[in-house]
């Protein structure tokens, strides 16, 4: 059995990406009950709301579903203690030390994920002893590695480093690239971009129409003298660009950045002022679509391409 | 039959690139011999040059070889009236208008293949009626696009635009690598940087050897506001970045840059002072071997590779 939808019970090894402000319980379940496994992304919510989603996430579906904990909120602890409380299976962690949590989540019967960009951070999450690894290449939306490195260029190079169960990220959204990507060594894949562009998403409805219009070049990773971070271009994104290549300091990009762009972008709805997390896949979306169909249609070109492959164009 | 191998009449659908200063007639000649397509860069010779290793080149196959020319040169008409007299059959070009050689080239017996990097010039090159496109990603060496989207998110997007034969390049250097981006989309690849570390490439053994020293992140895209171009870190890199970081404009960069930096780094080995022009693949690159070798482990892992989609791992 694929190690992915062994280690989650899950049907097809299709995990949707954990985003702030676009995945709420509504993504999450139906994710799960297509098949995949859904994850709240907590990164946007006040413990309070976390606990609601979680509940109502239980109140629509029967199949697995986890929350996504970026470690750098302080309420991660209160954030931890609910996940528990609330007998939440699954959790994968970003953007922080694997040590930290890893074997107090999986003492309380908890698989753990962590999301990374390089190859030696692969390592030390194999070494904290989670559970499972997601590489997340330079293509992906929202935050980002420093290396910049690839997803065609990082999925080997973590193979080589960590025999765990890995799930790779970034620029995937179709059949096509996830099949690319676990020829690379991956063993299942996470979804975020394409599942934004969904029904169930609980980004704006502006934000996901926008996201249809994206093409290719329209997005780019941006604040790297801060966190980098993909956005969709607009006139925010390019108010950074214009400072970043008059040489703005981290401190002059933080000001320009202010606070609240990212919900304002991207749950508000502001698609001049906000930031627009989106991945370089954004060039491949061209319609909104219920999540059930979004999988349908990567299972349907996965088989059908698999199948290709006893084309003479791969023989020689 | 795969369309490469019967368009440019090759026994494996694999290009090594023309590089310059790297991919002279004994990388071309022993690529050519190994079944592939070796090309001899043109970028880096003047005209007279390029006619010895034009010849070197007939006198060491009888395999089908070609020219790359950078169409960015002064002496361009030189070159391709030596290419048509010495009666070279195939020419990649790049970095220019495909509309302006693809007919006479081909009026006079020469297959012809334009370089892009994305989908829109694709469509020209396509319009232009060149007979196979080479679709280059963010994760290539040397000479790269604007709009940094990396092979994963390029090649499904350029499939979309032409239905010409497809080559990958950028990130390729391995069986799996090579494989996905044939899912992807690509009849074939055009290889680099895996060349550059051979017995045959022209290369200077230093840089040859800083090539299996560089690990992830090695790398990066810089001089974006000259023309982007990836390249090995090192004390002109340094440079660079610190410069770019303060806002540097395009006649500083262009100042620190100067003359000759990629014949001092590549081709005379000075390791601090020079460009060295190399892929994000480096990290994967470890031992420097004849082009025989490198070709048959390409092969062999595609094939492994290939046949382990019967495993369950791909199976759901």
């Amino acid at each position: 059995m694929n190690r992915i939808c062994q280690l989650f019970q899950i049907k097809y090894p299709i995990i949707q990406g954990g985003m702030i402000w676009c995945s709420g319980w509504e993504l999450a379940s139906a994710v799960s009950n297509a098949g995949g496994l859904g994850l709240i992304g907590a990164g946007s919510m006040y413990p309070e709301i976390l606990k609601e989603h979680i509940k109502k996430t239980k109140n629509n579906t029967d199949k697995p579903f986890g929350v996504n904990v970026p470690l750098l909120y302080p309420q991660t602890e209160e954030i931890m203690k609910i996940i528990i409380k609330e007998d939440v299976k699954i959790v994968f962690t970003s953007a922080g030390n694997p040590k930290t949590w890893t074997k107090h989540l999986q003492e309380n019967g908890i698989k753990v994920a962590h999301v990374v960009a390089n190859s030696s951070f692969a390592e030390k999450a194999d070494f904290a002893g989670v559970d499972a690894i997601v590489a997340e290449g330079f293509e992906a939306g929202g935050h980002n590695g420093r290396e910049e490195t690839t997803t065609m260029s990082l999925i080997p190079l973590v193979r080589t480093k960590t025999a765990k169960p890995l799930i790779a990220a970034g620029g995937i959204g179709t059949g096509r690239t996830m099949l690319a990507a676990m020829i690379l060594g991956a063993d299942g894949v996470q979804i975020g971009s394409r599942f934004v562009a969904s029904d169930e998403a609980s980004a704006h409805i502006d934000f996901k129409n926008e996201i249809l219009k994206a093409k290719e070049g329209d997005t780019k990773l941006l604040l790297k003298k801060l966190v980098p971070v993909r956005l969709i271009m607009n006139k925010f994104a390019d108010e950074i660009v214009k400072a970043e290549n008059e040489g703005a300091s981290k401190e002059q990009l933080a000001n320009i950045l202010g606070r609240s762009r990212a919900k304002s972008g991207m749950f508000k709805g502001n698609l001049t002022e906000g930031e627009l997390e989106i991945g370089q896949i954004s060039a491949q979306i061209n319609k909104i679509k219920p999540v059930r169909n979004i999988i349908d249609d990567i299972l349907s070109e996965y088989k059908t391409v698999k199948q290709q492959l006893n084309h003479v164009r791969f023989s020689f």
